[in-house]
């Protein structure tokens, strides 16, 4: 196949030419080129002048909101904004009885993001959907491109507002949560034109879906280094978090000998060498402190407390859990050795999620025939894809990511060429499962 | 000796019974009571509402120094308020050519300051020359008890004001140094009334002194521990202060592996105990991190920086020298190891000052006198001793700080008894050099 794809003002027009497997050449990265291109439009809409922020419904989320739909109407599709905000567009099954297979990913961002987490799967969905449907091509499933309104938790502190509305995960007592304004998200929901009570509508029953796939940009530097396009995701890491207070013995800098102090930045410094020790003992474990600060310290006066959190994921949750249940009693041997209270306060627990063994295959089948090592590898991130664990066969595909795997940054990158091989992958794997059905 | 002490309204009337060798029981602890009281008294002006704060030149700080003056007034010494604020009372001698010797300690606090720190020294020497003076005891040299104006560079980051102006040290640039609202020390001098043309006047040369000796709370826990109302101080800690940044690189908690990190915090752990190590290795020296912060971190997020502060002190500067050179390797091991940058910049060095031995000797004996053992330890905090080095024989006596050995808090304790072994050392000890001159 081959894509000739004009920018034109406000429009962009796509000429398909032929079939996924068919192309070959400089064509090949047509999807590519579109993707980028697209990517750069939605992120001129931001809460921000400089650089990229759209947190669920603010002005700049709402317009990439519209933009999305229009861009999915203009390929074809029918779309629509959800009572969540989704945008879901359709290209659909002659029989309108037939389960849904669900290409998506969410368009919200982090505050000062780069304009590929998220989006990009929401863009490769587009365009293979919209070449499908200029090919006529029809499926034994509809084919639903999905842009989830939120899944960074930015505004409300709580993540996949719109991943778990479709999978029938939605939590109403969220409703009555605050920004930091103040604002519900029932208020914000109100403001913005959304009919909370639409919500539990949403819910797809497993029964309608043929699967979840979802493209998302590595955001880690396992694919540049391997000098590989795109990999397999073989599992989401399930992640414990941790807020660690330790309370120790403030004291004269100069005063205290060394033999009787009780210095809470000294315990920390103990916490954070361990759990870095303990989680580089499995292929999929890491583990993190982020957030270490000795509040009010001062240069002269000996750390009295400590705040540190901990971040711990691993591709499995037993191994996770054993790495953790290694931190917390590290941690007690170090508060009895050093004389300090240490104070451990579980913030956030969720479960691995295994991506679909048959949904794998299928990828790996199709990365092979793009002329790419198929590469498994675990995600480290959480992505709407873990929503639909148990509710649908559930995978995802992910994509190189430049300037050494940097995520959650304007640094973000990625290629026209990667993004063109993630697009190729995913359209073989539609029509493959297409065939299997 | 005994005293008797009578709180009056708004005054203190001490009467003197006897001399200092000569008394015993109950009565000895009077120069105890009296010094407790006015500690009290002199708590009662501060910046604040709750808590003691007075820093240069605050009301509450002028209030004080007005009180000083009063009551060395009574208590027979003549007493003026000088060019930088010190609070300078003399009992003379007959010849007004002899030397003086100084009993002194600062009146400044920090924020949020015990009632001891500081006021111990100078209501020690208060109530000695108030003993001498009522005594009619004549001595070889002037008698000035100096309530030094600042000592703990609060409000202008540049501790010593008071005293580097009588040890001639005073540095004129800083009157130029502006405080957190802006205003110079130049013009908070101004409004005080004070005339900073006559600091320079305020210069004591070496040959018109007889000694310097500063009474000071420990600071520390190691006359509680051992179960000792004072100690003779051996030696001044020297400081090397750094402040040191180190830059790794940022990343995704969940998605980069725990061998490809460059995590600021991880290195920054590593110095802090390092640092925490080495400086267990010599008996008087201290190290410590009392400033550690990961700026701007997050639970999910890789630190890419990390700050902390280091302060090392040992009784000599070889023994600290080489520590701090030891630290300085270590960092750089450590930056190497973890392909991380380190920068350290010294922001303080000051030298080591080892108390006069001859001032030493007569403490001791005034202090097995007293029924002590006598306990020589450094000092790991700064004192306005330090001025006098070089300028005059210099010595120091510690008082035992109770509550752990904490200090800079409103939790900074000292008994009447301990104080009162206090004066009565400084007594003996100021009679013998009187009788050794």
């Amino acid at each position: 196949m081959s894509y000739v794809a004009r920018a034109m003002p406000n429009k962009y027009c796509i000429h398909m030419v032929t079939d996924a497997q068919s192309a070959g050449g400089a064509e090949q990265a047509m999807f590519g080129t579109k993707i980028m291109a697209l990517a750069d439009r939605l992120a001129q809409w931001s809460e921000v002048p400089d650089g990229l922020t759209c947190t669920y419904l603010s002005p700049a989320h709402c317009s990439v909101a519209a933009e999305i739909r229009d861009l999915m109407r203009q390929a074809g599709l029918t779309a629509d904004i959800d009572a969540i905000a989704n945008v879901v567009g359709r290209h659909a099954a002659d029989d309108p009885r037939a389960p849904a297979l669900i290409l998506a990913s969410h368009y919200d961002t982090v505050r000062n993001a780069g304009k590929y987490d998220g989006r990009l799967g929401v863009l490769v969905a587009l365009v293979v959907a919209e070449h499908l449907r200029r090919l006529g091509r029809k499926l034994p499933f509809h084919l639903d491109v999905i842009a989830f309104s939120e899944e960074e938790g930015v505004r409300f502190a709580s993540s996949f507002l719109g991943s778990s509305a479709v999978a029938g995960r939605f939590d109403p007592s969220l409703l009555e949560r605050r920004d930091a304004e103040g604002v519900t998200l029932a208020a914000a929901m109100g403001a913005a034109g959304l009919d909370r009570a639409g919500i539990p509508a949403l819910a797809r029953p497993g029964k309608a879906l043929a699967g979840y796939l979802e493209v998302h940009i590595e955001q880690g530097p396992v694919l540049l280094e391997e000098g590989l396009p795109v990999g397999i995701v073989s599992a989401i890491a399930g992640t414990v978090r941790c807020m660690v207070t330790i309370s120790g013995t403030a004291g004269h800098a100069g005063t205290v000998p060394m033999g009787r102090r009780h210095d809470a930045a000294a315990a920390a410094a103990e916490v954070v060498l361990y759990v870095e020790q303990r989680c580089a003992q499995a292929p999929t474990l890491v583990g993190t402190v982020g957030q270490l600060a000795v509040p009010n310290g001062a240069i002269n006066i000996i750390p009295g407390r400590c705040e540190l959190t901990l971040d711990i994921r691993a591709a499995d949750d037993a191994t996770r859990d054993a790495a953790v249940l290694d931190v917390m009693r590290e941690i007690g041997r170090i508060a009895e050795k050093r004389g300090v209270v240490i104070e451990s306060r579980e913030v956030q627990r969720t479960a691995a999620v295994r991506c679909s063994p048959r949904l794998q295959s299928l990828l790996s089948d199709a990365v092979t025939r793009a002329g790419v090592d198929p590469r498994h590898l675990p995600s480290g991130a959480g992505h709407d894809a873990m929503m639909f664990d148990g509710v649908t066969d559930t995978a995802m595909l992910f994509v190189r990511c430049g300037n050494g795997g940097v995520s959650h940054s304007p640094l973000e990158i990625i290629t026209a060429e990667d993004a063109d091989v993630a697009a190729r992958v995913v359209l073989d794997t539609v029509l493959r499962l297409a065939k299997a059905s």
